[in-house]
């Protein structure tokens, strides 16, 4: 399919690349930066462009790949050109019907991974959530994100919206937690990499085990000793005292509730 | 080396098993409960004891590997042995000073990693925290341990305390996200399967990067819209609710320091 690519940002990236080394064209990438658009275009042999008024109206596919703040206004400017093609944006967070004025056929292909320009990423691994404005579109999207992954899901821009939520509880609140550990260990003379083996094991222990079946350490245990010298340690850093007694209190109440 | 093992749990298990493998002879394994012993003594071609009178005396070293909250019951009840090998016990938490009584030849050989039943450990990644009250038992430890990972390390109890309480915060309460954002997604109808890449490569990332670099979501981008929706969408959930803001204003917290 013909596709084009509006934003430069991690995401943009990762799924322009994906789209391109899938055989699919990305002609045109467009940045309000025109040097960020270059440096993306330039690795999917498209055009750069930094204005919406130079957009090709004759694409297959428009993906706005920007952060949710800007998807109204792309889509604001995207409502004069009466587009046949497909618009879908890639946000979580945001629902599908902030594109109702662009067009017919509108869409989210929200891969749910982390990206960072400084990683590479195996899209095969990553889950893209799909969902559509009509049958077609949604077989169009199909027919484009199986390529990229072979875990497809249709949800809505509700259950969408709270994958997102808990995205963030599991995994932007977790990486709070390993740098909140990294900055005690620090002050305590201690090296950061020694817990780096217990963490991926952590996170592989989920794969195959449901979490709440799977936890250890001394608030699920019950050891009020442990507890009490743990919070007696952490005196001179009152909010990481906080935050291990909030979250210990959590781990007992919830498994208070399973016993 | 000519080993007891005193305890048949998680730890005791996987250590036995991995001495076990690398030529060392677990000779006898004591539990308060018979069949414990025999279960992993059977593993270990060992003699299973439930009576600490029936402890061989002429050992090289005995591993206490029990509860932290029995280590003391078990150094008091060796203390009329007058031993000549080597004691020590395997917690993080636990000074080595609650084995001064035992003798003169005491450590600490504290595996940094999280032991279920279910799951096999490869013992070669796991870091070896290694104390000792003697030169001469530093050097026993160093090559008991070394055929058993290449990840060995010297700290005193002090540092294997705060070691503990970061992999507290770092894993467990990891775990504890996992499990809460898995019983938010099962109240929405959304499977939980599909966080987990997500989870693994948040994980991943701070094994290459510091975690205060590849911090990403709405609160280090000081996305306010997005973190009011959330906070919105959780009025049902309070305690969730809460969690939510706490960490959200740990993370915006920690990175203005940085900026």
């Amino acid at each position: 399919m013909n596709i084009g690519l509006i934003g430069s940002g991690n995401v943009a990236t990762h799924l322009g690349l994906a789209l391109h080394n899938n055989g699919h064209r990305v002609v045109q990438v467009y940045s309000r930066n025109l040097t960020h658009a270059q440096a993306l275009a330039s690795q999917l042999q498209a055009q750069a462009i930094d204005s919406i008024e130079a957009l090709d109206i004759t694409l297959d596919i428009y993906i706005i790949a920007v952060k949710d703040g800007a998807i109204s206004t792309i889509a604001a400017q995207l409502t004069a050109f009466n587009l046949q093609g497909t618009v879908v944006h890639t946000s979580g967070s945001t629902d599908i019907a902030v594109l109702s004025g662009v067009g017919q056929n509108t869409g989210v292909l929200y891969p749910l991974q982390t990206f960072s320009k400084a990683q590479t990423i195996d899209f095969k691994k990553v889950p893209l959530l799909l969902e559509a404005s009509n049958p077609h579109v949604l077989a169009q999207l199909d027919e484009l994100a199986k390529g990229l992954s072979p875990h497809i899901y249709h949800y809505s821009s509700a259950q969408r919206r709270s994958l997102h939520l808990a995205a963030v509880v599991a995994c932007n609140f977790s990486n709070y937690l390993y740098s909140v550990a990294n900055q005690y260990l620090n002050e305590q003379g201690v090296s950061f990499d020694l817990l780096k083996p217990l963490i991926l094991e952590t996170a592989q222990k989920v794969q195959q085990h449901a979490p709440i079946t799977v936890q250890t350490g001394p608030a699920v245990r019950g050891d009020q000793a442990i507890l009490d010298m743990h919070l007696n340690m952490l005196q001179q850093q009152p909010e990481l005292q906080q935050l291990y007694q909030v979250l210990s209190e959590g781990i007992g109440k919830l498994h208070q509730q399973e016993i």
